[in-house]
């Protein structure tokens, strides 16, 4: 008896430990996914070819040719920061799951194949910046990229996988997150067909739908949970 | 004699230390395999140059360059759910494994070698889309691969390997699996010889192949495991 | 309560898992960190083309062409070096760090995301070895890294991130490191406008930095902590 | 003091978490490895381009477009197996490792570095496939990869680092290994001049070595550890 309560006592610092299951399939998701995102963030950059200069070229020819490639620093920045934030965004979201699903699997697959699909669709939109196409393009697969974030995000933080102890509040406001970036993907993919040049730029408005979501999960939360003794 | 059966209690939790044996190298070989499956997965979009538009393209232009890669997109997105497909196969299979054996290395490192080559088949049948010899090598590959994968799913869910307290129905289960992958592969085989167009899109019946494979599987184990009292 | 205190026992073993908060998310950014340095440090030698010889070239020749590659190959090694030294230096860091913190997600991602650029600023230098723009911009790139990586160690060494047990004159002496790589870094730079050639080579000078930082910084230790007694 | 006894009965199932020390300095250096490791033998299989054929194609022309790749496909083979073979031997000797040493990190950073440059020598090998100058190449980077291992392999089961309950015949054993490959990668140098065809087929001798010094570490085994009452 001793024994049985020790080692439940050691599983509930392991808690994807669980009894009569298969040990880590949760880790190795997680570990799979982590390699996905960092192989994709990596690859940006072998899509931008370096300038070849002739051996005498001004110190002007070779500014130049750098400039020319700013449209493709640009876009190398911007996809890193969109795949960037959507591994925090995994992360804290896998930070609330304890428990195994296979119900994780599929969804998990299709956010990793949209995030492996990045390296194109920007190296499409750098190679032909502005254009109406890729420019729409580019911000269809952010949309997309977006709404299977919050459909595992959801399964992530859902009850029967998320931890038992984590804070109610923390997880309504975790999953507010993925509607602001769908909503910042959405615009720009909206404002491609007005003005391509304006398209990325608006997805910089994501961080005030992150607060003003953040904002409306809260007051949800204080609704739904309102202080003990009111 | 409490200390150590203390001890044995903390390692019930951490099957892979197993004592006198040096601790990790199952952990690693999955680690390993993991960082591969995902790395060729990731690969898979690099085969896809992007069209480069002159800059005053029509719309109807750049929609037409789009279009042109479409045998490349759905190129892309099958080779991803079969790369996907092994991968989960392998993360059921070694869920399963909880003791080190070296003679999961040379299966494991054959089936990776066929994981990695699968960039190269897709990109070389997307590149002749529909031709006899590419599409039937695309085939041949898979069949391969997926022969190579129930090899090492025996070996990941054989006695000394697998844990003691598995279900022997789930192993069975999962063993059946491996034989349906092969028998989409093989038809995908056989008809691209006859017509290549429909060589991949046989890989669709899987599926079916899964389910039959499993009712096969659960009744052979149902009369190996007759329920008690009968 | 003994189960109480074994549980504690056991969690200072593991002092990731603290209680309250989400399991491993400091591990997580450490993993997924390494992935990053080691695709970004393989994928330096894509960049160098081997040399596609006809059929009856002379020994001659064939040794002509691997000779021109040298500076190649001298860009692969210093670059290795560098991105090497990058790793060295956040494991070393993050071996003191056992505390998560939101606050260490964002310097990360951009010491990340200046490692993952080092690949291009690489082929940009190696393509255009010795003149003035490509190996000024190569030192530029290589000191923003190097500041980015001392705030990043700042961070991951600061009081409610760093283990309460740490050592705090390693920490002092840790942190001194990175100021010798940009002090390397920015003396790159500025040869890089007198004599491009030497740019690179003086890099060679960061273990005398190193060296003379380490004494500084012990100094400095040495006066904080003065020794129990005097 | 009974809190003591148990965290350190813990303590001996993570062996590296020592105490006074960082947590898991080790992990992270085999982590690290074997991103690198998977990473360059991925990457392999990007230097093979596909034909592409034109739509009309005999199926004799698509034949002998897969013919000629034959010596590609033999190349990443080969060097599939080779760094699958430097996999296997760095899994195996840090197997023995279970204290960290700083003295690790530079021969592990070393052969990382051999391992990562490993697509260059087999794509410049394939692109001139028995050839004086890439053959003797490929043989001389594979030669000092073998000797990077076997320093390296020296220190992860050198008194300190590896575990003190190792079998010292088994330390004896995997360190004789290492000198096998390193002789089969010599006599693949000195054949390469010899003549150039029979040079990469000379590595299939390594078999032969590993159990001819397999043998010679036994007896030396024997020598020093006489069975007891002898």
């Amino acid at each position: 008896m001793a024994f049985k309560r020790r080692a439940r006592a050691i599983r509930a610092d392991h808690p994807h430990h669980e009894p009569h299951t298969p040990s880590h399939p949760l880790e190795r998701l997680i570990f799979f996914s982590d390699a996905v995102f960092a192989i994709a963030i990596t690859l940006l950059i072998i899509e931008i070819q370096p300038p070849d200069l002739p051996r005498g070229a001004s110190v002007h020819d070779q500014l130049q040719a750098l400039v020319n490639l700013a449209p493709h620093f640009l876009g190398f920045f911007i996809s890193f920061g969109v795949i960037g934030a959507f591994w925090v965004g995994h992360h804290r979201a896998f930070s609330f799951a304890h428990h195994w699903s296979p119900k994780l699997v599929f969804p998990n697959m299709l956010l990793l194949c949209a995030i492996a699909f990045m390296p194109f669709s920007t190296s499409y939109m750098n190679a032909n910046a502005w254009q109406l196409v890729p420019t729409a393009f580019y911000a269809a697969v952010l949309l997309i990229t977006s709404l299977l974030n919050i459909w595992l995000v959801h399964r992530a933080t859902a009850p029967g996988v998320a931890d038992e102890k984590s804070d109610a509040r923390l997880i309504i406001r975790t999953r507010s997150r993925g509607w602001a970036v769908a909503t910042g993907a959405a615009l720009a993919l909206v404002i491609a067909f007005v003005s391509p040049v304006w398209s990325q730029p608006s997805l910089s408005t994501i961080p005030l739908w992150l607060r003003l979501y953040g904002r409306i999960a809260d007051r949800r939360a204080d609704a739904m949970f309102a202080p003990e003794g009111t």
